[in-house]
């Protein structure tokens, strides 16, 4: 057992202020950020990220002529960050723009103190003092027998600033563009409305099919919407663990998995200060944060699953509720009797927290606590409003285990108790796999919606393969994108290092660019309005080789730019009228625009030749007898 | 216009003795080639990577048990440079392990000299003498009337010593695992054999509905087929352009792209010493070489596609068919009626060949050459076996343009070619897009078959969006993966690079990984016999803590264990039961593996539970009243 790693010395008992001081901050390449304005509510100020582009150039010389390109607007999960007019001091933690929204519905009392037994110790351990954040803020909570969640005010009728916020982040028509080819439209369910008003949010979320997580602890919040009629989110994950990594550099991580595009971020630390390290990202963190609790209550019974009890959990999930934690997985759905159907398993229990509850269940031989206990944890759930992420702690571990009897079983038992917490009012979202192949995907969707009653799915890859371990961000890309157009609302990303070590820096990036990439194919498959401005807005660049702007609109600009820069370095090279991969005699870009000019020139115009290039092909079919297409 | 380029002045006219002799050798980790004879032809040798395993370790101290695991085989695409043994330089160039074969079949003549008038000016020209690969082999042609095309013999009833080597190189039945998860079958046609028998082999290349690529004058070739009812396989571009790149790095890029899994290779290249780079390329390289001429003929006439002519395209491709090109990328569906469909694209034509020949149509207002010549370029591909690789050079170059009308115009009359091919028992496959969203890409796997009367299909992707410049190896393996499900053949890689500039090593091996990855999940998703072999003996490594095992499984060994060193890097952690994810005490499958244990201590065996779990759940569902899964 190897304690040598070379980062465990990070884990000293300070916050390291240079290295806050040193958060990765400002805009990318060519962009600003703007605000929109809500209507309903004054306060609400939605971030869109403004792209500018160059004009096209035609021609040389005297005659050369520029059109300008409008510019393109970006949906933005970055927050304050990249905003240069924001302050941000880490210590102080994000503006709580929520604040007065969630003070002015007069539903809520603010403590005097944590109400968690294990969040007062903390408070009050002398030796936690530098490594706590310094301007912890009075929690809040639902008045006696009150109901804060966004589903509940939504089957009120209500329709929140949060609401509206979101109906803004998603409206399309803020994109210049407009949706091209043809399209299936969205395989399971309804059409996607072209313009996304805060009634049709407000609609979704009251029928459970989309949830807008946003603790009332969390007033830093941007709200997002999570539903497979809203553009496909991605999850990040972050969390230092016992052998490896620190506060600042999971802020950090938080920080640059957002700047890439990351819609939550899940913190699954399972290492030392689980609770302070939360604080310092969720005062700082302006998307929703999702937390598997069971790993901190593991950690509280120092690793022994036997000694886990009810009475603790629940001290748990208090702590973390009012931290603002907005989503928990809970790994209700291991029952006792499914566990024996993993035991045949190539790869049994790979889910952390399935493995827990089940080490649990079968020493005791007792039902799972998170599921005898479910209504009581729907009631403090509903007290912060976070969200249910129902957790699939028997979901396959490799090819082999896809699609089998222990994961459908628990699935079934996750709709059912899907029922029984929108019952109370309380939001729910439903994880899904893991390892499944191309041909098994589609049948995970299908029965999600009908036993789960179309609550959002929110799956991890899944993975096609076992195969690539350094390459599992792109084995479980190929699985998301697919299982996004079937309906998945959220994807958590794999990053290269699944199955070999924490992600680093470049990790986390390359896991959130190839997450927002399944992500866009999946919107763009789907029908969603608008997801295909950008693709043509980009191509458009590219083929008038217009280069920065074909940088600026990508999912990551800098690597592009530093692509592009490796082989043509110069200036110059970034309006030439061709690239490395062919050089300046032979781009197939330029011949295509010497071709249209050839056209012109000629007289064909796209029109009149298209129309004589039709009738020249109808007479071949007419000659052929209509065979040729047979 | 920018010269600059750092690397521009590596075109020196020497070839490098070095840089030769630095070629990547060596087998990969734990890993040694077998070979295994043929019955029908003694001659056969087929190359096979045998993966040797760590045994299973269960207990600890005295009561430790070791159970040996079975060595694991893969097919292997990297040639004599990964066995030990094999005496290597690339001034001989590989043993022509076909010569006898092919001598045998006293089908063909000898040359005296080449037959082109352009490869005579380069064989002479002094200046050259530095460049050229030093043993040239006289040149072979089919006796005059003949046809010496493996699917001539195929339809003869014949099965050639390359059909035998085909025959064991796909046999499933040499991996050691079987086939496990339930699977609908390849959704376009046949059941896939479990034992690929040589006669199936010649039944599959005599209906055209496989290929193998084997120009008599490349002798050094491992033959392997490319047809849906075999294993999916990649291509790898490789090719020096006017801006970059040289002699030796192009040899290498070769050696490095087969390493890691290319099954075929295309030299694109387009700059200088194009005729003397192929040459050093063949004699190196032991699967099958790939090349688009009208590059080389465009060069000739100096850039200028209005001066191409058909006589000088028919004499390169003699030069290339004598220096033993398998296959040519020939772009005879750009008719001139179908150029005026691209016009109102937004990306117009990007296919470098389409783009050249759309040209020169306009240009003259003349039906494209290769099309009114196509018999002539039949009676050329039949007396040296070099198989059609028909393009598609009006491929959408973006998400707008997919699936358009010049697409599948051009698709259309590459099936009639087909048809004219095999009247002369040329070899066929079809090239495909390109840039097309996922839901559109079903449409073109369905279309090619129907039109292409089973042709096999080779697709270039296709990305499933365009906003993603850098990582384009993902946006196009999600394609890849879903379209060599559907049924696609090949698979022509994509590299970080795409877009941006020439693909260096890193990149190439990023390209050659992502598309193992794609074709390995196709073959998994088509239900190919034995593909889950791999998958299943990797993640039972994974479960048992057998880190070596798992790294030298993977398709990157190296990669696998250099991410996993980054955090963990003594040499105990190899065998440690954990990992940096989740710290020694944490880890869900040592966790599932004490569950296990729980279970079988409380004598709940595999199959008891099994039994029990089934009883109390159909108890569940009695009392649910039968409606649980509704």
């Amino acid at each position: 057992m190897s304690q040598s790693s070379p980062s465990s010395k990070k884990n000293a008992l300070r916050v390291d202020a240079e290295a806050l001081a040193g958060i990765t901050r400002g805009p990318l390449p060519a962009s600003r950020k703007i605000y929109v304005e809500g209507r309903l509510h004054p306060g609400v100020r939605v971030p869109i990220r403004e792209v500018t582009q160059t004009p096209t150039r035609s021609g040389h010389g005297p005659g050369a002529k520029e059109t300008p390109n409008p510019p393109f607007y970006v949906y933005d999960s970055s927050g304050p960050y990249t905003d240069p007019a924001a302050t941000i001091d880490l210590r102080n933690g994000l503006p709580a723009i929520r604040a007065g929204w969630i003070a002015a519905r007069g539903d809520t009392n603010e403590l005097a103190d944590v109400s968690s037994e294990y969040g007062r110790q903390r408070a009050k351990d002398p030796r936690l003092d530098a490594l706590r954040f310094p301007r912890r803020r009075a929690p809040r909570v639902a008045k006696p027998g009150g109901n804060v969640t966004q589903m509940h005010y939504a089957r009120k009728g209500i329709i929140t600033p949060e609401m509206e916020f979101v109906a803004l982040r998603e409206n399309q028509k803020l994109v210049s563009g407009e949706y091209g080819a043809q399209h299936p439209g969205n395989p399971h369910g309804a059409v996607i409305p072209r313009e996304i008003t805060p009634e049709f949010v407000r609609d979704e979320v009251a029928r459970g099919r989309a949830i807008i997580p946003a603790n009332i602890n969390h007033p830093e919040l941007e709200p997002m919407i999570i539903g497979r009629h809203f553009l496909v989110k991605i999850n990040a994950n972050i969390g230092n663990s016992a052998v490896s990594s620190s506060i600042e550099e999971e802020v950090e991580k938080m920080v640059w998995a957002i700047r890439w595009g990351a819609d939550t971020v899940m913190d699954l630390s399972t290492g030392k200060n689980i609770h302070e390290t939360r604080e310092w990202i969720l005062r700082n963190s302006p998307v929703p944060i999702g937390t598997v609790p069971i790993y901190q209550a593991l950690e509280k019974v120092g690793g022994k699953a036997e000694e886990l009890t009810w009475e603790l959990f629940r001290d748990t999930l208090i702590e973390q509720a009012e931290q603002g934690v907005d989503y928990f997985t809970i790994h209700a759905g291991v029952r006792l009797a499914f566990i024996p159907l993993t035991a045949k398993r190539v790869t049994g229990i790979v889910s952390r927290g399935g493995s827990i509850l089940a080490r649990w269940c079968l020493a005791h031989h007792k039902e799972n606590f998170l599921y005898t206990h479910f209504e009581e944890i729907c009631e403090i759930m509903k007290a912060y409003d976070v969200s249910f992420s129902l957790g699939d702690g028997l979901r396959p571990g490799s090819i082999a285990d896809a699609n089998d009897e222990a994961q459908f079983a628990e699935l079934q038992t996750l709709g059912e108790l899907t029922q029984i917490a929108w019952k109370h009012d309380v939001q729910v979202m439903i994880e899904g796999p893991g390892h499944v192949p191309m041909h098994l995907i589609q049948e995970n969707m299908t029965r999600q919606l009908a036993v789960c009653h179309e609550a959002p799915f929110y799956t991890l890859g899944p993975l096609t393969t076992d195969i690539a371990p350094g390459y599992d961000h792109i084995t479980s890309a190929i699985g998301a994108a697919m299982i996004g157009w079937f309906g998945t609302a959220m994807l958590c990303y794999v990053t290269p290092k699944e199955h070999l070590g924490l992600p680093d820096r470049d990790d986390v990036r390359d896991g959130v660019i190839a997450y927002k990439i399944a992500a866009h194919v999946a919107d763009l498959a789907k029908g969603h309005p608008g997801a295909q401005a950008r693709d043509n807005a980009l191509s458009k660049a590219r083929f008038e080789f217009r280069w920065a702007d074909q940088f600026n609109l990508s999912l990551d600009p800098e690597k592009a730019k530093e692509f592009h820069d490796e082989t043509l370095p110069a200036e110059g090279a970034k309006t030439a009228h061709f690239c490395s991969m062919c050089g300046p005699q032979f781009c197939s870009m330029k011949i295509t625009q010497d071709v249209r000019a050839i056209a012109e020139e000629k007289g064909v115009s796209a029109e009149a030749a298209l129309e004589s290039a039709l009738a020249e092909k109808s007479e071949e079919f007419r000659k052929g007898g209509g065979e040729l297409y047979r």
